[in-house]
C-alpha cells in the first residue's frame, strides 16, 4: 500500500436523514485523526459545493459542536440533487471537478448518499482514473428508503423505521378512542421500495399496530383495497392502514398520480397527497369517518427518536471509509453484512464496488409480503428489529432538541 | 364537612392527548386508596357509558399496568363528543343517568375534558341538585387546545406544545439542505386559539424556528401572507411558515373552508388541508418549491415526545379532583395557578367554578401576538417554555412503547 498525501472532500447528497450527520462526523473525526490527511474539506449541498468552490475547513469546527452531529437531523453540510452528466457526452463538470481537486490537493474524496450518489462517486472516480489523477473514491451509504444493494441495510432507514412504527402505535390509540369508529390512512415514503411502508408493521408489537399494510412490491388493486378495509372495519368498527406513497396498479400507474407536482433533479416524480385520497374512497366505500395521515418530511428528520444502533452504524459507515482509503482502497461503498442468529444480532463492515450499486434498487423480498400482498410476514419484523434498539441520550437545552452549530469557515484556496 | 360514601365513576370526554391517561392515573389511584369510595368505575366512552351501562371495575386492573397510563397516549377508557340535552327541554338524558348512579350507587363523578365536558359536568350536577340526588361533581381540565378559562394552561397543551417545537426544530432542518430554496407550511391543530400555533415559535430557540407564525387569534389577509413568505423566501432562499389550522378572513370564513368535511357531535366544523391549500398560494405567488405539512393526530398522542411537566401536573389533576371531592367539595373544576418569577416556575392546584370555564374559551392575549400579526412576542415564550420541561423515562419494550393494557372488567350492577 502506498501512503498517499492530501486532502479530503466529504459531501452529502439526496434526501437526508436523521443520522447522515453521524456518518459526517465519523468521516471527519477520523480524517482529521490522520496526519496523510492534509485538510478535510466539507462540501457545501454536495457536489455542487464542488463545481461552485464551495469548500468549509472542517478543522476549524469546535470539536464539541463535530461530536454533536450524530443527534442533528438533515445534511448539516447541506445536500443537492445534481445528476452529472455522462462523461462521454458531456465532461464539463468534470473538468472543473478536477480544477477544484488540483487546487485544494484533493487525494480523498467520501460522498454520502443513496444510488444515485453512488453513480456520481463512480463516475467521478473512473474520471480522475482516466486522466491519471490519483484520487481514492468511497461511498458512504445514506437513504431511509433501504433500497441499495448488496448491504444487509442503509444508515437511516432504522431511525425512519422507528418513528414510523413509534408513531402508528401513538395514532392507533388515538385513531381508537370514539365507539363510532373511524378508518385511518397513514401515508409512508418509499418510492419504489417498502421497507419503511413495512416497519409500520413493527407497531404491531405493542399491540397497537396497522390492520393493513401496502408495499410497492405489489401491484395495488384498489377494489381489493376497498374490500379488505371494508371487511375490518365491519368486523372491529375501526381500520387503520399504512401505505407506501409509492404503490401503484398492475399498469405501473402511481395511485397517486393526480397529484404529481413536479419531478426532482434526477427525474424521480415527487408523489403526495394519497393518504388523503384514499381516504375519501374509503369514505364513499363505507360512509365512515376517515383520516388521512402522511408523515412527510417528519419521518426522516425525527432525530429525537432515532435509533441508537442506526447512529453507531451511520457513525462506523464514515470512519471505516477514511479508514478504507487510507489502506489505499477506492471505487468502493461501506456496506454492512449482518446476522441475526436468535436474536443475537451483529453488523459487520463490508467492501462492495460502486458498479453494484450505483443506480440499482433492492426491494423487499417477495416471500416476506403475505399472500393478499396487505402485510408483512415474521422474517420482515425480525429484519428490522434489531436495527432500532436503543434511544441515544440526546443533548437538550431546555427541554429543546440541542443541534450541532457548525461555523462553516470558507476553506483557502 | 360529611363523609359520604359509595361508588365513583371517571370518564374521558372529548379530543384525547399525550397525558390525558396521567390525570386517569391520578383518579384511579387516589380513589382505590380511600375507603370512603367503595368502588372506582371507569366509564366506557365517556358520558356515552354511563348511559349505555358500559362501565369497568377498576380496581380489578394489575396496579403496574394504572401506573403505565402516564405513558399512554389517548384515551384508554374511550372518549366521546357528546353533547347534553338541556333538562328543561329533554331530560331523557339525566333521568337514565340518576338510574345509573343510583344502580351503583354512584355519590362521586369525576369528568376528564374540554370546555363541553366542563358543561356537561355542570348540567350533571345541577340536575342531581334538582333531584335531591347526592353526589360530588369534579371536572379535571384536559385539552391540547389550552382554550379553557381560569386556569393558567391545561394539562395535555404542553405536551402538544413540546412535539410541535421539535418536529418544526427538526423539519426546519430538513428544509434547509438543498441550496434552491423551499417554502414550507406546517399546519398546527387549535380552532379558536393559537396556544398550539404560537408553541411552534419556539423552535426559534434552537436557532431553526419558523419564519412566520399565524394565530386564529389575528384576521388572516392572504395578501399580505403572500407578501410576507414572498419577501423572506427573497431575502434568505427558504421560508417556513407555522400556522393554526383555524385562520381566518376578517369575516370570519375559515382560510381552510372549502376542505371542510363534516362536523363532529358537538357542531364544530372539521378543518384540514390548509397546509397545501397555503403551500399552492405560495408556489403560485413565488414558483419556489413547496410543501404543505399537517401535524394532524400526530401532535396530540405523541407520548414519547410528552413533557414531563404535564405528566405530573395532569396526574395532579387527578389526584386532586378526587381529594378534592372527598373534602366535600362539588361543581368546581380543578385550575392551574402558575408563577414564573425569574424563570422559577411554580404550579398550584386550585378549584374554579365549573359555570366559569363551561362553553368559554381562553385566546392568546393580542400583546403576545406581534403588531404584523406574523409572530408570537416573548411573553408568550416565557409563558409556554417552564411548560414543556423534562423528559420522563418512559417505558419500552424492544425499543416500541410499552403502554398500559387495561383488562376493562365490565362493574357487576
Amino acid at each position: 500500500m502506498s501512503t498517499l498525501k492530501g486532502s479530503c472532500i466529504f459531501g452529502q447528497s439526496g434526501g437526508p436523514t436523521a443520522v447522515i450527520n453521524a456518518s459526517a462526523q465519523g468521516v471527519i473525526q477520523a480524517a482529521l485523526a490522520r496526519e496523510e490527511i492534509t485538510r478535510v474539506l466539507g462540501a457545501a449541498h454536495g457536489i455542487k459545493g464542488v463545481l461552485n468552490d464551495q469548500l468549509y475547513d472542517m478543522g476549524k469546527e469546535d470539536p464539541a459542536e463535530v461530536e454533536l452531529l450524530q443527534y442533528t437531523p438533515s445534511s448539516a453540510l447541506g445536500s443537492c440533487r445534481y445528476k452529472l452528466a455522462d462523461p462521454g457526452e458531456d465532461d464539463t463538470d468534470y473538468k472543473r471537478i478536477l480544477e477544484i481537486f488540483q487546487k485544494y490537493d484533493v487525494r480523498y474524496f467520501f460522498y454520502n448518499g443513496g444510488n444515485d450518489s453512488m453513480d456520481t462517486c463512480n463516475k467521478i472516480s473512473k474520471y480522475m482514473q482516466s486522466v491519471g489523477y490519483e484520487c481514492r473514491v468511497i461511498g458512504i451509504p445514506k437513504t431511509i428508503d433501504n433500497d441499495l444493494m448488496q448491504t444487509d441495510h442503509c444508515p437511516g432507514f432504522a431511525s425512519a423505521a422507528k418513528y414510523i412504527a413509534t408513531s402508528c402505535a401513538e395514532v392507533w390509540n388515538d385513531c381508537h378512542v370514539y365507539d363510532t369508529g373511524m378508518i385511518t390512512i397513514i401515508e409512508i415514503m418509499g418510492r419504489h421500495a417498502g421497507w419503511l411502508a413495512g416497519s409500520a408493521a413493527l407497531a404491531g408489537l405493542t399491540g397497537c399496530g396497522p390492520d393493513l399494510v401496502y408495499l410497492p412490491e405489489r401491484d395495488f388493486d384498489m377494489d381489493r383495497f376497498l374490500a379488505d378495509v371494508q371487511d375490518i372495519y365491519k368486523r372491529t368498527g375501526n381500520c387503520m392502514v399504512a401505505v407506501s406513497e409509492g404503490i401503484h396498479y398492475a399498469d405501473g400507474t402511481f395511485v397517486s398520480e393526480g397529484d404529481v407536482e413536479a419531478s426532482d433533479g434526477f427525474g424521480h416524480v415527487q408523489l403526495g397527497g394519497l393518504a388523503v385520497r384514499l381516504a375519501e374512497r374509503c369514505k364513499e366505500a363505507t360512509g365512515a369517518k376517515v383520516r388521512g395521515i402522511e408523515l412527510s418530511l417528519l419521518q426522516r428528520c425525527a432525530s429525537h427518536l432515532a435509533s441508537e444502533t442506526d447512529i453507531m452504524e451511520a457513525k462506523m459507515a464514515g470512519r471505516i471509509a477514511v479508514e478504507s482509503a487510507l489502506d489505499g482502497i477506492t471505487d468502493k461503498m461501506v456496506a454492512f453484512e449482518c446476522t441475526r442468529d436468535g436474536g443475537d444480532y451483529r453488523c459487520e463492515p463490508v467492501l462492495i464496488d460502486l458498479t453494484e450499486v450505483a443506480n440499482a434498487e433492492k426491494k423487499v423480498p417477495q416471500e416476506w409480503i403475505n399472500a393478499e400482498g396487505n402485510g408483512v410476514e415474521q422474517p420482515f419484523i425480525d429484519y428490522v428489529l434489531p436495527l432500532i434498539q436503543g434511544q441515544p441520550d440526546r443533548p437538550t437545552d431546555r427541554s429543546l432538541p440541542r443541534f450541532a452549530k457548525l461555523k462553516k469557515i470558507p476553506a483557502e484556496g
